[in-house]
C-alpha cells in the first residue's frame, strides 16, 4: 500500500504525488467504515501479525536501519524488541473488553429532573489517523511504532508519513506491515505510507483525516499543530514535542551520593547519543557538590557521537556553542563537537536574567549550581513544563517535599531517585505533559492507554441492542 | 469574589477591569495549589454547599432570571432543579474512588524489554479553568452550571465569565456561590466571576488559565478556540458550539405513525422557544408523508416566542427569512416572526446544490422530503456532524440499518424513536460530537465524565507513597 518509490532516481527520497495521496486517503476513509465494525479481537490478530512480520524480517530491516540511521546495531536490535512488544501490548488492549469503556444507564422513569431513557455509552474510533514519525526511534516511533499500533488497536486506519531521516527503512517497513495486514485479512486502506513534507501537510489539511499523531521538535510540531487547529474542521493533534526534563538533586542527596548521581546522570545523557525525548537536559545541584565535574569526567572518554543526521549534528554543535556562550557558563566537557557536552551555570544566571534554556537534542546537559534550596522553585518555573521531572533526595527530605507539588504540575511523569530515560511500555505509563512537552496534556503517546487518543464517546439512546456496532455488542456480552 | 459592579451607572453591564482580573487570576493560581491537595470528599462537600445555597436562594434568583432572560418562570424553576441535581451528581463523582483512575504497575525486574520500576498513574487537576457561560441556560450552563461544577469536582479553581444575556443573574449567582464556598471552607480564589468580553478574552490569553469551557455559537466559540490554540502555550478549549441535530424518518416509520412523529417533532422544536443546542433543526421525511404539514399545524397555535435577547430574536427572524428564500422552499408555518417556523424543501434542493443549511437558533425547523431512501446517506453528509442524530424507524427496518453507522460517525449521541431534546444528566450521557458540534469530540460537557476535561494523567515513578498527593494516597487506600 506504500506508493511506488524509486531511490535510484532520487536518493533524497521521492515524494508521494497528489493523485496517490488522494487514492490513499479515499481508501483510508472507506476502511474506516469497515474497521468500525471489526471486533477488537480481530484487530489484535492484525497487530500480532505485524509484530511477527517485523520480527521475521528483523535481519533485513536492521541492515537498512544501520545503513541509514547511524544508530548502533545493538540499539536498533533492542528497539525492534520494543516495537514487537508494543504491538503485542496494544493487541492485548485491543482485545480487552474494557477498550470501549462501555457504560450502561438503564431507563428510569423516576430519575431526577426528568425520566431517563436507556443510555449505552461506548468509545468509538475517530476515523483515519495521520502519523508523523520520529527520527530518533526508526522502529518504535516510526512506521510500525506506537502511534500506528495504538490507532489500529482503536479501530482507526493509519496513514504514516515517513521521517526524512530514514525514508528507505520507512518504505521497507511499510511494505512489511502492509503485507502482514493483508495476509491477516485487514481491509484495503487500513494502512498506508507517504513520503515527503508536502504530502504530509496535504494529508493533514484533508477533511478525511480525523486526528494526527506526531513525535518530533517543538518547531515542527507547533507548525503542524497550527495547521490542524486552523482547518475549517479542526482536528485533535497529539504532538510529543520537546522537553528539558529537569533533575533536582537535594543537598541531602548530594551529600550522601554525589558520585552515584553523576554516574547515573552521565549514562542518562549519553545513552543513544542523548537523542531521547526524555534525556535529562538540566540538573540542579548544590554548589560545590562536584556533580558537574564528576559527570564531565564520566562522559569524557566517549567518542564523538554519530548523530542521526547531519542536520541534527549541526543543530547539536550550534546548541552546545550557545550554551557555552551564556555569560557565567563554565564548559566542563565537549562543546563545538558531537562529543558529550556538560556546561555548568550558577543559578543566578537563570534567576537574574530572562535567559530561556532550550532543549539541546543530543548528548548535552547543563548543571545549574544553586546555593539556596529555596531558589529551586523559581529555577524550576524558569525551565517550564517537561515530559518528566526527577528528584534525587533522601528519605523525609524537606527540600523534596517542598518541591513535590511543583514537579507534579510541570510534568507528565515524576521520578524519585532514578532517571527519566528508558520509558517502560506499561498501562500506568504516562508519556506526555503540559506544553511544550506535548500539545495534548491529557493523553499519553506510550502504553496501553495511548489508544484513547483515537477514540471518542458515543451514547446510544434507546438504541436496539441488535443495531449497536459489533464491538459494542461484544463488550456488552463480554 | 465577583468584582464590584454598579448597574445604575451602566445598565448594559460594567466590565471587570484589568487590575481586578489580575487579582482574580493570581488568586486562582494560588488556589490551584491548595485544591490539588484537597480530597475529593471535601470538594464534594463544597459542591453540595453550592447546591444547597442555590436551592435556598431559589426565589430571589428566579425573580432576577424571570426579569432578565424572558424565559418562563416554570422553565427556570425546573432548570434550578437540574442545576442542583448536577451539582449533586458531580459531588458524587468528586468523592468516587475512581475519579483519579489510579493504575498501579508494580516494579518487575523481569518485565519485557527492560526492568519496570514501580509506576503509579493518577489523574491530576489541570489548574485554573475559565468558563464562558451559555445564554440559553442561565442556571444549568451558567455560573453555577455544569462546567463550573465539573471543574471544581476535578479540583480546579474556576473563573466564570458572565453571559451578556443575564449579567445581573450571573453577578448574584456568583455571590451566592462564592459565599457558599467560603462557608464550606474552600480557599480564596477557588471561584471568581468576570463581566465583559474584554476581560474574558484577556483571561483566555493569560498563562495562568490552563483550560477553557464554552457553550454558545459556532462563530463565538470558534473565535475563542482560535485564541486558545494560538497562545504561546496553547490550552485545551472545550467548546460546545452548534448543531442541526438531524432526524431521519424512514418510510416504514412514516407509514406507521406520521401523526405521532409530527406531534413529537413539534414539541421538540418549540420547547423552551427552540433555544436548545439539541433542538432538531432538520427532519428527513418521505415525500407525501404529511409530517411537515402536520408539524406546522401542531405549532401554529403557539404565540410568538419571547426569545432570550433582542439580538437572538433578530438573528432568528433573519434566519427564518433565509430558509424561506431557499429556491424550492415551501413555508408551512412562521417566517419573519418569532412564531414557530416550519419550512419544507424537496431533497433535490440539497443534493443538487452547494446549499449549506445553518442552525437557526429558536423555534424553527426544516422538513426535507425525500423520494428515495437511498439518497438519505448523501443528505446526512450534507448536514455534517451534530451533537445528536435521531432515527424514527420500525423493528428490523432496512433503511435504519443502512444508515446506523453513518449516524454514529456524525454525532455524539444517536437516538432511536425519540427526540434529542431533554438531555439526561447521567454517567452514560455523551453531550458532544465532531466539529462543529464541539471543538473537542473526545469529551462530554454533561454528566459525571465531564470532569475528565479538567484532569490529566501523571505517572509517579518509584515515588514514595507518603510523597504522593493526598488525593492519590486516598484513592490507593481505597
Amino acid at each position: 500500500m506504500s506508493p511506488a518509490v524509486d531511490f535510484a532516481a532520487n536518493e533524497s527520497g521521492p515524494e508521494t504525488d497528489a493523485a496517490t495521496l488522494d487514492r490513499v486517503l479515499a481508501a483510508a476513509a472507506t476502511a474506516a467504515t469497515a474497521l468500525r465494525s471489526t471486533s477488537g479481537a480481530i484487530r489484535a490478530e492484525w497487530l500480532r501479525a505485524m509484530a511477527a512480520a517485523v520480527d521475521a524480517d528483523r535481519a533485513e530491516l536492521l541492515d537498512i536501519a544501520v545503513a541509514e540511521t547511524r544508530l548502533p546495531a545493538a540499539a536498533l536490535d533492542g528497539e525492534i524488541n520494543r516495537t514487537v512488544f508494543q504491538l503485542e501490548h496494544l493487541a492485548e488492549r485491543a482485545e480487552s473488553p474494557t477498550l470501549l469503556d462501555v457504560v450502561v444507564d438503564e431507563a428510569d422513569p423516576e430519575y431526577p429532573v426528568a425520566p431517563r431513557p436507556r443510555l449505552v455509552r461506548a468509545l468509538q474510533p475517530v476515523g483515519p489517523v495521520l502519523v508523523f514519525t520520529a527520527s530518533n526511534f526508526p522502529f518504535a516511533f516510526s512506521v510500525a511504532g506506537n502511534d500506528t499500533a495504538s490507532a489500529l488497536a482503536a479501530g482507526c486506519p493509519v496513514v504514516v508519513k515517513a521521517n526524512p531521516g530514514h525514508v528507505r527503512l520507512s518504505v521497507r517497513t511499510a511494505e512489511v506491515v502492509a503485507a502482514a495486514l493483508a495476509r491477516a485479512g485487514a481491509p484495503d486502506g487500513t494502512f498506508a505510507h507517504l513520503v515527503g513534507v508536502k504530502a504530509g501537510v496535504a494529508a493533514l489539511r484533508d477533511p478525511r483525516v480525523k486526528a494526527c499523531g506526531f513525535t518530533g521538535s517543538v518547531r515542527g510540531g507547533r507548525a503542524l499543530f497550527d495547521i490542524a487547529s486552523s482547518r475549517p474542521e479542526p482536528i485533535p493533534f497529539y504532538g510529543e514535542l520537546g522537553s528539558l526534563n529537569p533533575v533536582v538533586v537535594t543537598p541531602a542527596a548530594a551529600a550522601a551520593r554525589a558520585a552515584d548521581i553523576a554516574a547515573g546522570f552521565a549514562a542518562s545523557i549519553t545513552g543513544r547519543g542523548g537523542q531521547l525525548c526524555t534525556k535529562p537536559g538540566v540538573l540542579f545541584a548544590p554548589t560545590g557538590s562536584g556533580i558537574g565535574a564528576a559527570t564531565a569526567e564520566a562522559v569524557q572518554p566517549a567518542p564523538p557521537a554519530d548523530l542521526l543526521t547531519d542536520r541534527i549534528a549541526d543543530a547539536f554543535t550550534a546548541g552546545t556553542r550557545r550554551l557555552a556562550e551564556i555569560p557565567g557558563a563554565t564548559v566542563l566537557a565537549g562543546v563545538d563537537t558531537t562529543r558529550p557536552t556538560v556546561v555548568s551555570l550558577p543559578a543566578s544566571v537563570l534567576t537574574g536574567s530572562d535567559l530561556e534554556l532550550e532543549e539541546c537534542f543530543g548528548p548535552a546537559a547543563v548543571v545549574v549550581e544553586y546555593d539556596d534550596p529555596a531558589d529551586l522553585s523559581e529555577l524550576l518555573r524558569r525551565i517550564g513544563p517537561s515530559l518528566t521531572a526527577t528528584v534525587h533526595a533522601e528519605p523525609d527530605d524537606p527540600v523534596a517535599a517542598a518541591l513535590a507539588d511543583q514537579l507534579v504540575v510541570s510534568a507528565g511523569r515524576v521520578i524519585w531517585n532514578g532517571w527519566p530515560t528508558g520509558v517502560s511500555v506499561s498501562r500506568a505509563m504516562q508519556h506526555g505533559g503540559p506544553y511544550p512537552a506535548t500539545t495534548s496534556p491529557g493523553f499519553s503517546s506510550i502504553g496501553a492507554d495511548s489508544v484513547n487518543r483515537w477514540l471518542r464517546p458515543v451514547t446510544f439512546q434507546n438504541w436496539p441492542d441488535e443495531m449497536l456496532p459489533t464491538s459494542v455488542r461484544e463488550a456488552l456480552a463480554g
